[in-house]
């Protein structure tokens, strides 16, 4: 349960970590945060987005609630070194995107009198650092909590009360295999396919004919190149699966092309269509509607 | 050469044939009509958008400069059965989003006395039919000439000053054959990536879960499924190429995820980042230099 006297630890302040702290500072918590980076730190710190910053993780002692908001390696080697700093009964939770593996590894290893809860904030942008931290891009943005078998039902009404807090719009929960599952298809395999769209040749010298569709479809492109290669690696039994039936559907469809199969590529085209308009934001409702 | 008293013939008043009546008429240019559908002609009469309007293709007779509106086929077909009615020394034109088949057929049975000059206004959009007609989308949008080995400096001049007073804001000339490469690239892989992420399977229960990523990736998988099939088929082999090229290097990015090879996959990433910074918009550029 967060009270007006919770205090909140943030362990990384990039991003995420800094739009985490500019929320709950705008709501009057208490917001602790450690970094390597003192630069973040005293940033932070000068515009009042945390009440104070430390290199040193034994900081986040006094901490009731501690968020992690490093890349899923990172994470899980800061609780071998340093859990031995968290306050007996704190809670833990996370921003990585995605779940199976990292909540095993946590799980593994954190002392008894702490629990974790997973969660994954959706609002991730490609742009890294604290300089590009927004807590307005929650506004609108899904939180999945994802419960595992140890989790007490305290913890996940907290998490569902740090959503709230945070300005997320929409509050779900998932399990560890749905979440995953979910990930692969949703996130994972868009960045494989619009990574793939500008590696496939150079044609960058196309740029001036290039309409919105080609812009919004690689818009994802721009990707943070050290953070990504985890959450595909930590994955890669969903994404691999996503990326072969993606595939062979574009085999599929090359070769009603090939066979001038028109009323077959007709019934793919109108069935793309009618699966599309569930995804919806009212915006382009309304604009189809006009 | 476009003067006032130049008189416009449109075939076929859907989307793009509204959009140039609509652009033309603005100007105070005679536009005169043709379709099939009187209600479309009555609708844009009323609206002023079209001087006159006839379902009798001779009212065409009158015209200067004529541009199809038709799909490919559509337009091959009305260029053998009606090509009668059009007065000596006009010039024809089109919209056809595929060149070097169309430009092949048409040029083969067109009466000599009449030129034709073919042109792409890279300004389509998914809704069909009169009432989505809009000239501001031109505004912003490529409009591309694509001379063949028979036009006159003169006809190309004119559909220079044509795209002017649409309102187009880029005006380039290519080959048929560098625009239905371009084309199977930016436009037609693009689609057929956007269907078959709908279609690889019905994930329409994960609409609550996806972000603006998803949505801007699969937002032209709303496709014309009457048009879009001719417009593959006639550029398959440009296309088919594209669709190899492409599932090759997704499965080579498969292929990193599965041996775990962080460098190679770190590489591909920033080798994407840089190529889409070269697609940017002016406006993504101020975002990103934030």
């Amino acid at each position: 349960m967060i009270t007006d006297t919770t205090v909140f630890g943030i362990i990384g302040l990039g991003v995420l970590g800094g739009s985490y702290a500019k929320a709950l500072s705008a709501k009057h918590y208490k917001v602790l945060a450690v970094d390597i980076n003192t630069s973040a730190l005293q940033e932070a710190e000068k515009n009042g987005w945390i009440t104070e910053g430390s290199m040193d993780p034994s900081l986040l002692s006094a901490c009731d609630i501690v968020v992690s908001c490093l890349y899923p390696h990172t994470f899980i080697n800061w609780i071998k070194e340093h859990q031995d700093v968290l306050k007996s009964g704190c809670l833990l939770s996370d921003v990585t995107g995605v779940k199976r593996e990292v909540m095993q590894a946590v799980n593994q290893q954190l002392r008894k009198d702490v629990e974790y809860i997973a969660c994954h904030p959706m609002a991730g942008r490609e742009s890294r650092g604290l300089a590009y931290a927004d807590e307005k891009r929650f506004h609108g943005a899904n939180f999945i909590i994802v419960p595992g078998e140890n989790n007490t039902a305290a913890a996940i009404a907290t998490a569902h009360q740090l959503a709230e807090i945070l300005g997320f719009s929409r509050i779900a929960e998932l399990s560890p295999e749905e979440h995953d599952r979910m990930i692969g298809f949703l996130s994972q395999l868009t960045h494989v396919i619009a990574v793939s769209l500008m590696n496939v040749a150079d044609n960058t010298h196309l740029a001036a004919y290039t309409g919105d569709s080609f812009r919004d479809l690689t818009r994802i492109a721009n990707i943070n190149e050290e953070l990504w290669p985890e959450l595909f690696v930590l994955n890669k039994d969903n994404l691999s699966r996503e990326i072969d039936a993606f595939v062979a559907e574009m085999k599929s469809f090359e070769k009603l092309i090939q066979d001038e199969d028109y009323d077959r590529m007709k019934q793919k085209l109108m069935l793309a269509t009618k699966r599309r308009k569930a995804f919806n934001k009212d915006q382009e409702k309304g604009e189809e509607k006009k």
